[in-house]
């Protein structure tokens, strides 16, 4: 996935979701979330925020966990696309991960809001949904495992704990989510640039 | 700063906040901004969570707010005080950075429902109050910064981006505090050891 490739979901976030009222209401409930969180917020504000009715929200989500199963579900789809475009892209261990580091950093970095509520409400999903989104994210860990692994074969990786840098690095990556909007001083490229670089130096023997 | 040091606060959490009827409140102040968020949390749940009257909490608390600004407050003073200590106790670059990251590490993963509380709910402080604990996260990072320019200067590390590097340092050991407690299959001496080792190789030439 290349950087002008990722951008396209950002001129029409959450594309995926059709009508554009339920898009909209989608749009409105990540910014409440996000702002107040998950448990602050009412189906009563998101309708509000989209200019429409209660009513008209529950046409098309029947509460207010559906709409973060939405939120979280399709968050988590696109995470896991972005990992795995990067490594199946082609290339040495090294430059895959490099890609699925940078790209996955840019997609928290533009994608701020959106992760934020991803990551930190997942408590507030029903045990059926929690199960599922929790199994999404172990199929994103197998995608950076696996690239550690095939470093580690071919040689080009210095590796001792596979599972543990694999969780290092994802965390990493996602917790730019949290501080990118308040020191803002860097561009998402920039980020992922600079992740990609240190997190192959993660991975690689000392001099 | 030891492990055996640095447990000392986990037997007595707050033991720093008196009277304990104030110490009660904050403990229960916490753990509901940690399981709901701060803006769903009202201060008649948190007098609720510590068995007392709404009007016994505000004896010791005018305003939600303060309760929040006395959690970040504390929280940001350990954080840098752990850091510091680290930073202060000798040894060369790789030996302080070695020990602040672990130490660093082993407080968010012990205290992450405090840490959670400190770090995601900075939004909903006052401005005045805000502005407080960014200058505190400054002088953590100044910290950290201090500590790779040092192995910079003696040759120690490899750091082309002293800033970026500090900056992606704190946050890996920030966001244990998302993920320590769904996933704890490792204590948090030994993440503190993994993440120490991680982050020497971050600053190290690459073989």
């Amino acid at each position: 996935m290349t950087a002008a490739q990722d951008t396209t979901s950002e001129d029409m976030p959450w594309g995926e979701v059709a009508p554009e009222a339920a898009r909209k209401l989608l749009v409105a409930a990540v910014e409440a979330f996000a702002e107040r969180g998950y448990h602050a917020t009412t189906t009563r504000d998101i309708a509000g925020r989209a200019g429409m009715s209660p009513a008209a929200l529950y046409i098309h989500y029947k509460t207010k966990e559906e709409l973060l199963h939405r939120i979280s579900r399709i968050g988590h789809d696109r995470a896991l696309e972005v990992l795995s475009a990067a490594s199946d892209g082609g290339g040495t261990p090294s430059e895959r991960l490099a890609e699925a580091v940078s790209s996955f950093v840019r997609w928290h970095a533009r994608r701020h809001d959106t992760a934020r509520v991803v990551q930190y409400e997942i408590d507030a999903l029903s045990e059926e949904h929690r199960t599922e989104i929790v199994e999404l994210r172990r199929r994103s860990d197998a995608v950076v495992r696996e690239i550690l692994r095939d470093g580690v074969e071919t040689g080009e990786f210095d590796v001792p704990d596979v599972p543990g840098t694999t969780l290092a690095v994802l965390s990493l990556c996602i917790d730019v989510a949290r501080w990118f909007n308040v020191r803002g001083h860097r561009t998402p490229e920039e980020v992922g640039e600079l992740y990609a670089d240190l997190v192959l130096r993660m991975v690689s023997a000392r001099a």
